[in-house]
């Protein structure tokens, strides 16, 4: 399936995620389970450690850990596509939930399906196991700021 | 519009929430911020009382907390109204993301759209704020396991 | 559930209908059998009035019939409580079916969840038979463009 | 992205072609405009020759010509790949729009993300024009009867 590679990011995975840290101080607890791991033209990987914090009963990785790890993936994107606007939002986040998981790493392979200039649209396969079965699979729409003009902006 | 006032719940807020507890063990600390707070025929309400650590930046409250909402919510329909049975799963959840919330009581209004054998569908208005403004919208299926058959099944 | 009853409509059912057909020329045929019965603050009704070039087999109303319901009661939310531009597109359309409809009159109750500048997210609830069930029901996002200031402009 | 090779189509594009038709006599007109044009292990490609019927205001693709050809996606990999039985239903449907396409053809490329007992879930990315860019993507979920076992039955 296709993947738009004339989309150029604009940051790495490194400093996509000393972004994310800084960006969410008080929940740094729990987003340092969340990382980029590759950011590449019109995509990127992120990865979710899940350790027993993201269980549920039955040991199985729960629906909102899954859910995080897509977001922060359609964060990825924006941030690293867009520009670094910490404040772009999420308007729109459709997942399904095919099979469980388990404690381990769980990959979240990202595509962009549209970037426009108010509206991002993603897709994302999250996989886990020996297999790298797929887990779940989520669509979302971030919402993309109007570029603010400060002059000491870090963009 | 119209709930489906033919269902019967067959649990109250408070042992629903006593179930929730004793269910989620590892997340206790978490869940804790998410509670019943009515059942009636055909749906509940929902509470998620929400502080700094389910903020993101800028005050407002995280996408993965509503989404959490959203999803305990349905988790309280399945279990009052088609039987406590701790196994129904999250299929698919679409959540629209529509105000900012702040920090303090967001409430989820709950219906259920449809209750089937194995499927159950609902839907929840998020609203949050002095004026009860909506924040967000989601529509979720759980998958109900068929009926187990022991003797000494607590249910 | 809560409607956004500060919302208020700059047209009728009787002019929305007018413009349906005027700006649907070519699909006139089909959009025949879609309309708008009522238009009120925050929301309309819109009725699908379903014969034989709905039904799949079996006799029940196609998805497809269905999801246009949908798209059409978000379409009569825009084009009433926004202005009438017909150029407003949907960006986002998650349906869920719940129970089979046969031919004959489809309501569908809609509700403006949220009208922003350039979004407008409303849900829909479709009801058919007798006792008014819940057959489908959906949530979706209208792109609204940007006011053209045009001097003749119809609006 | 992976899709699930392990999966064994039961059916040519040309025999399920041959169904499409016989399954929707009355809709033959129309869906004469929808059909298979490959099969493959774990999913398909379909086609729709958009013409003058299926066009909104603006000369492009309408969204709910969009929208079935996301469901006969769908339809075609659960008759393909879960045996020829026309009863499945779609129970869920997720649209994204994202760019506008003219007449002509219109390609949907189509994963099967799970086939379980009772449910599959697919995702299409329907491309168009001379870059096959994606003009619009979904996500569904098929229901699947339980097989019958009729003696003469045709599957």
């Amino acid at each position: 399936m296709p993947t738009q590679t004339k989309l150029t990011p604009q940051m790495t995975a490194a400093e996509v995620n000393e972004l994310l840290k800084s960006a969410y101080p008080q929940l740094n607890a729990e987003y340092a389970s969340y990382e980029a791991i590759e950011v590449f033209p019109g995509g990127c990987t992120v990865r979710l450690n899940a350790d027993e914090r993201h269980l549920r009963p039955g040991g199985t990785v729960s629906g909102p850990s899954l859910f995080t790890l897509a977001d922060v993936g359609g964060y990825v994107c924006v941030l690293t596509h867009a520009g670094a606007d910490a404040l772009s939002v999420t308007t729109n986040l459709n997942i399904n939930f095919m099979r469980k998981a388990e404690a381990g790493p769980i990959l979240g392979h990202c595509r962009i399906l549209k970037m426009g200039k108010s509206l991002m649209v993603f897709d994302i396969d999250i996989v886990a196991g020996p297999d790298q079965h797929t887990v779940a699979h989520a669509t979302g729409t971030y919402s993309i700021p109007p570029k603010r003009h400060h002059p000491h902006e870090v963009k």
